[in-house]
């Protein structure tokens, strides 16, 4: 029996997605009721690893299970013993073909930077920008360079080995006052790449770069040339498409 | 050199406001920061304490300081000293016929209640009551009972010598989809007076009691009779006027 599990969370207090060695992760809480459930070890799938301080609105894993339970029974099962940080918002039962990972053929981020006063109370949940001199038209504006099959090299932390080719289909803005949502959808991303594409696109913002300049460091394929990256309080997994 | 400084702060994990031995308040982190400045202990007094997990949008409180600073450079001492749950809007010289708490006229509390689903990105942020049967236009209804001059001893935490006699200006209410935020002025609180207010409206809109019952629980000036109080989390104090 496998199920196919939709979840929110607050990243803030989680050192990331994946069961580390010695710090809390949002893997690590949910095989803990699993665990409970099941009376035994049971090892869940996610679409990918979120970073520490990264939310998310609809990451998706999946687990196989011995038991057939109701799906809503499931999924009060889990929420009812897991960190309050963490709610399972849809369970459903899938077949042995579905993976939460390999099955996925897009991906959607959201990233909150508010160029407005500090507020205490949403520290955790986006990025303050202090910097006086971004040219918001500017810093939209270099988002066009990053749409479309790119060789994303440039732009993540990654091994040399790792096949560094993405798509991004679009990259969409909603401004609410001082607040820019940003909206990416891909085929998939690379580890770190959109807290960097935002670092970048700051950069063109602030003037420090050109459009230009920017392509010619995706052309270079060179991650040293790209030396920036955006805090992960503002990063959320919105959604997984299958 | 009177200081009034005006301030934000996600309550979430202090212990309150006011110093207390063995855990962290704001008052605490503030003076700490004041201490560093002015190399000697300096004392802060606010308009009001607020309870463990409540939280501020316009806290006000006042110091003496033998160092005459500027407004702005005062600020920014300040909040660079200070954790980041805590933040100050705006610092203003006053006379010293000006105190904090004695010379406010009227106060602001935010109440949030949402009736939708849980979202665990807002769990520390408002009230999520998981009643299904709650007639929201009754517990709407409620509030109006409150407003006025009114003896609150049933409603508050309070000792007996206490003078429980305060005056409830306005009580108004904003609904976001399944949200209800509820703005309360009056000419002072009692302690948990508010969040005893929500959580026995909320008696009344689940029919556990009528709006008469309400009234005559106020009469009997007993707080056995109002047993309940709605979690800290929810509230605000969100401007103090002078």
């Amino acid at each position: 029996m496998r199920y196919k599990c939709t979840c929110m969370y607050d990243g803030t207090l989680f050192h990331g997605f994946q069961t580390q060695v010695g710090v809390n992760s949002i893997q690590e809480e949910i095989e803990k009721a699993l665990f409970i459930i099941h009376k035994k070890q049971i090892t869940i799938h996610p679409s990918g690893r979120t970073d520490s301080g990264v939310h998310a609105i609809g990451q998706v894993f999946h687990f196989d299970s011995d038991i057939d339970m109701g799906e809503w029974n499931m999924q009060n099962a889990i929420n009812s013993r897991i960190d309050k940080a963490i709610y399972l918002t849809k369970v459903e039962k899938v077949g042995r073909e579905f993976h939460s990972r390999k099955s996925s053929i897009s991906k959607e981020y959201h990233y909150l930077i508010d160029f407005g006063e500090f507020n205490p109370l949403n520290r955790n949940y986006r990025f303050y920008c202090t910097s006086k001199n971004v040219d918001k038209r500017k810093f939209i504006a270099a988002f066009s360079v990053f749409v479309g099959e790119h060789d994303f090299k440039s732009f993540s932390k990654t091994s040399n080995k790792e096949n560094t080719v993405r798509e991004i289909f679009s990259i969409d803005f909603e401004e609410i006052s001082s607040l820019i949502k940003i909206k990416i959808i891909g085929n998939g991303f690379l580890h770190n790449q959109i807290r960097i594409l935002v670092a970048m696109a700051l950069e063109v913002g602030m003037s420090k770069i050109s459009i230009e300049d920017l392509k010619a460091i995706m052309d270079a394929k060179n991650r040293r040339l790209a030396p920036k990256i955006a805090p992960p309080n503002g990063l959320y997994l919105f959604k997984v498409n299958y």
